[in-house]
């Protein structure tokens, strides 16, 4: 079993990597430590010994109602050593429900059972003995996705009849498949439960939401945290961050002479931006090599110094010209800053800022590790003025309905065409998206 | 709170002292790793939250009846994330009887009805808030004291009154005390339950044996475990070990030149049997300084290399002369053949080896790592001509009888003192000692 | 002095700057390791005792004599320590020559004397007391640039009065400076000799190159190894990068739907080529966060792994089209390949590779780690049908007439407008660029 | 070749043993870091590329005239790199006499040239190509000894015919041979150059002293530094450690209940003062496991820590007894104080120290690192009443000519009885000790 924390690169190690193919089956979750704690005490996967044997937990995201479920579980009399979820939902499974025989647990009976105690944020493995259960809550609020390993002679003969599959990947992102050899599969649904052995994929359940709620797939995964070539619902990431761009040429156009990106992550926006308004794409940053991504630094003072140390300036490139930086979110404020300052000093004549998400207001409280409300910039006084506070010519952000649309149009767009075809699948699952850190707007009541 | 796993000058660091001071109160408790894992995950005081705040439980010794217990938690469906009597302990404390009210967690009763549970073998700390809980087997199998911390300026002062109490430490053995500058107070005894705050320590109960059942504290303790200047049952570990080398020159005399020993923990022997037979002590081998004890080391390979490069040869002291060579305990056998080739190839010419215990035949279930039946040289056929086997030119060891009256003579004679002083005091605890490892009679029943 | 080996960000650690802002100067050469041999004995930098206090020296090159100089010395008495052009240097300026009288060293005239001893490749900076000596060799082989730390206070103020001078930094790439807050001053010219106080900065002497001899700064500093907003000889590397990308359209244009990059080194040329012939330019691939730079990593087997697990496919951007893939160079042919197998997996209809250099075909003797001549792709037999070998639709590489012009145009052209304007400066220097690894024509007889 | 630094067990790794035994030959010495700095720069070998090619230089000792050589190599243009005096002796060595031929390195001649220019204190080997040569100063002021590797197979067999050699090793105490199974072969004399190869050990030359200067091995290798069970000069040091106790016995009785030892370095002399006197040699001290030797600890707090942390104390031993108490030497006075602070607490009725060897007072320029004279005790106004000072009830130190006679009449006995044996061996050598620190009388002139 793969146990670890850190980026998936360390993660998956070769040794690691050389025992997945010999088991066929492994679990591993691995995302930016959100809780901003990385204590050992909270690495995954989470293993206990029950009358059954042992399991091992893996999981992403945070449970709603913790709180209320570890009180619940200490009432019962159960001593939880760490903090961490994993513990939680690894002792609510092993409590035995009165409904099944002592012989032969009823996993699926219990993880349903989990998942009538708590409605979302999880994607969750199991794994007992040689089965693993992937999982992901009814409103499927974080991702889960399945790779499949081939055997590497046939790894280049993609959907030739010689490749053979080797076993079975679970991740958070589909774009980690390619760097381990496998291939994605399919998404896991939301409210899914499936059964992943040696040879097979199955769907075992899926538990509804309630009458009328719409899935809650975190939309700030589209915006920033997901790699660029992750596919989430069908769609590539890189896509909706283009179109949020061309999005945003729409809303808020600016008369000037290049468009250009704080690289690498708002490039998508850029290059969609200056498509759709017709001004040329010119590189004004250079990415200073083997500096970390500013957001994954837990500590302030780090990310300050990150900033300072992360770019170099192409002078060359702007020098007396009108720039419109794309940047794809502003949430403290104290990254473009110092950004600007430099392009000004390095002689741009403007500087127009345009973001290609909408102002961040409200916190996360489903397993993203948003700033508090004090530290949001689009919660300060200096917000009503803001291209004075972080001294740009002007600044614009994407609409909310700009993002949804950006998001949700070719969903719909694939959706009406499967209806269309397959007339006998009735009822469309309805599709919508967690936008609650920027509407405050959240897909459960908060104390469910 | 001090957590950690070592040798005892590694945990109680400065660091955890200052802190200690600060708070009056700390567990800890370190012995040699005697189950032979030394896993992070086995690392103690083991801590959960539980309905009524943090409890923090560190012990010494082995659950008689562990598996057994396992079991009755998983059954409960508690599951369980290490192998460690520890979280087994702070489990079943956390595990709420039904006696108790919700608001107010009677921890004695919880005490208790794990004393229940288990009869043998542990000495442990719980810790709750600001009072700690140390509890002793009703066996006494394993040792507890506890000692005082005292301020600086009045350390010397020893009894004067100006010394004042600043906290207290509970430790397995006395000697700890005096390098974190507190002084020994007293024994926990068998079944006792010590409720530990700032200003007091106070008795809370002591947990009745079935009738008839004499204490069980380790004689092995005295043999071999403990450091000699720690004071079990009113004596010192010293002196018990020089009655033992006294009586051994009573039970198996013989005509040499000089008497000498396996350094160090074999010289309060070697010092009692020349003082008994009136041959002269002299030293024959000196410790290779910074090679760690034998015993320790929990790998085999290691300790093969270690005993090849523990000690040098004083040939001058011995050249030509007849040894008789007193080791503290003869285990497997293959630490003791080396020395005696060496010593040969050095100059001896006889050497008699006398061992101060007698031959350990029976594995302990009471969390002493003995080696396997297989491993111990007493089961193997060599045994039976054991000094041809190791190369000695005799080899006898102290009888049962002989260790036992070494051990338990003084106590004896003090409590009969005491008895004649106090007449009112009419049930005399019935004093006795584990010698399941020499004997195979264990104070309870294996499958209790 | 600021002593280390590693990355820049590393090397000048908070701490070590904070140290310079206090010394006011300080040495520290940092490149990439590019003998392969990134051992401590090669740390820099080297620093000796002599007759006259410490000396320390840095330097970044390799000298053309090494081997013969070694002897030199050896055969003078002095053993030699490590194998490094470091040790090298700082013995033969700690040799007095007989001209100097022996209170005081005259450190001009020893460095004169090393470069009369050796004429390429190296940049070196000595440091005596707290003087330090800049040095670039008579060709200019190797970068060398000095920048100026200003007080914190005037750093935005750049160029206005209130802006102090705190400290003078020494670095191969100008890009350098930036990140510690010093800003760009000028280069080391070639031959140069330049003392650096606190207070001033002096040309001492400039050694000249035999006559007729021109300039011989590293035309692969271009295109693979500065950072692309490092200034050299008057021009941002960028700006070169992207003209050699359009100069690559006009010599081999090709009829597709879309320009793409190997990100991130090839973007400036792939941008400047989509310019130029008109092509979209549209992204294919992103690149796998926190994996390092693949020439830097000094094993085989690991460059091998890091290319597999480097980049991700944006496969929505190219299916069906047909892809122009620029390149900036192609060394071994074992990246590449991969990729293109990749993009064509992933739906690409055709793939044809464009590489913004010449191709690789002698060893370098002056400090840069080419691998050897059997390793280089263009010494292949697999070169004359290079397409196929490595799976393209098509290849071209950039010629060298069109490398040189894409570098020295501008260069010339500034120099001849200067000249125009001080027509009393009537020599103009020679400038030329070592092309040895792509032509074999190397700047110096190599056995000089 | 073995190349470190740190105690012995460590240095001679398993794997550096097993490449010993491949390559029959090799060099490192391991001292207490005696100079007080522990940094790598001083690690020895030190080993430099000569004409010749590489040489390997180990030493032990301090050249008494270092600064002056130092001087002398860096006017010849030579520039260190170090401190040490093995980087001196290499660049000595490395250094072309004139009289040599350029093909033909006579290192034998370079030796003596080095032997010539500095008298004392160094014991070295310098390893070329398959050869290894082992010096000892003219004075024998350090000590330096051969071993001979035997075939596993042939250990026990100590003088048999079928023991073979499989290579040599040099150390500075015998004591080190044992634990790698290697056996004393001899001493190397005073002023000797020894050859060592695959298969012989030869004497090339033996460089005299001037004529009527006695040899002078440092005498406190006797009282302190050495191992007991090494041997120097044909006598086991714990022999004449015991002969220290036994004339201290003589010179300074006194009247008490039992002699002991501070463990473990006293104990010869204890146990010699005992058995002279006719009192019991009984324990009071027990060593804390693991704690290291005091005087190696660098650092002055660890030191004091250490000494708290050091004993155990054996109370029921002498509660209410008159004790001596046999030191080893006493330096500074703050070791000794708080453990007779510790015995009276426990029940000591009287402690009397005596010291088995002179009060130390001077300097030791000869790679001893003995504390500055403030630090010494001896030097310290409190010297004229010790005892008040430390608290005992009175304190004697052995007479210099006590122990002068405790380590020279065996040797001056053994000599007469060869002289006898071999009248023809006329000129006998003169032997005397360096007691430089104990009377300041220092065997060469210091500004040699």
């Amino acid at each position: 079993m793969v146990l670890g924390m850190g980026l998936i690169n360390h993660v998956f190690s070769e040794d690691s990597l050389k025992k997945l193919k010999v088991a066929n089956l492994g679990i591993g979750h691995t995302r930016y430590s959100t809780s901003g704690i990385s204590e050992l005490e909270n690495c995954q996967p989470f293993v206990v010994e029950t009358l059954h044997g042992k399991i091992a937990v893996a999981h992403n995201g945070e449970l709603i109602n913790a709180k209320q479920l570890r009180r619940k579980l200490m009432r019962h009399g159960v001593g939880l050593s760490t903090s961490s979820d994993s513990e939680l939902i690894t002792q609510l499974l092993a409590f035995t429900p009165p409904l099944e025989n002592d012989d032969t647990p009823d996993w699926v009976a219990r993880i349903k059972n989990l998942m009538n105690e708590t409605p979302t944020s999880y994607s969750l493995l199991m794994m007992h003995k040689d089965i693993i259960y992937a999982v992901r809550d009814p409103y499927g609020n974080r991702p889960l996705c399945i790779g499949r390993l081939i055997s590497v002679g046939s790894m280049s003969g993609k959907g030739k009849k010689n490749s053979e599959t080797e076993g079975w990947v679970v991740s958070s992102e589909s774009c980690s498949f390619l760097s381990i050899g496998a291939q994605y599969y399919r998404e896991v649904l939301p409210g899914e439960i499936v059964k992943i052995s040696r040879y097979e994929v199955q769907t075992l359940d899926v538990v509804p939401r309630p009458e009328g709620d719409p899935s809650a797939f975190c939309i700030f995964e589209y915006v920033y945290f997901a790699r660029p070539d992750s596919i989430f619902e069908g769609q590539m990431v890189y896509s909706v961050r283009r179109r949020c761009g061309q999005q945003l040429a729409v809303e808020a156009p600016v008369e000037a002479d290049l468009v250009s990106t704080v690289p690498e992550s708002a490039t998508p926006a850029a290059l969609g931006y200056a498509q759709k308004c017709g001004l040329p794409y010119v590189e004004v940053l250079c990415k200073n090599r083997y500096v970390g991504r500013t957001f994954i630094q837990p500590n302030m003072r780090l990310r300050q110094l990150g900033v300072a140390k992360k770019f170099g300036v192409l002078s060359d490139n702007f020098k007396g010209k009108r720039i419109v930086l794309i940047d794809d979110s502003i949430v403290r404020g104290n990254t473009i800053s110092p950004i600007i300052k430099l392009l000004r000093e390095s002689g741009a004549k403007e500087v127009h800022i345009r973001v290609a998400s909408p102002p961040i207001k409200f916190p996360c409280y489903m397993g993203i590790n948003i700033p508090t409300k004090e530290e949001l910039i689009a919660n300060k006084p200096e917000f009503h003025d803001l291209a004075k506070y972080i001294g740009a010519d002007s600044v614009v952000y994407l609409s909310v309905e700009g993002l949804v649309s950006s998001v949700q149009d070719s969903i719909k767009a694939r959706q009406e065409n499967q209806n269309s075809l397959k007339t006998n699948k009735s009822r469309v699952r309805k599709i919508g998206h967690c936008t609650a850190c920027l509407t405050g707007e959240y897909p459960v009541e908060l104390d469910w």
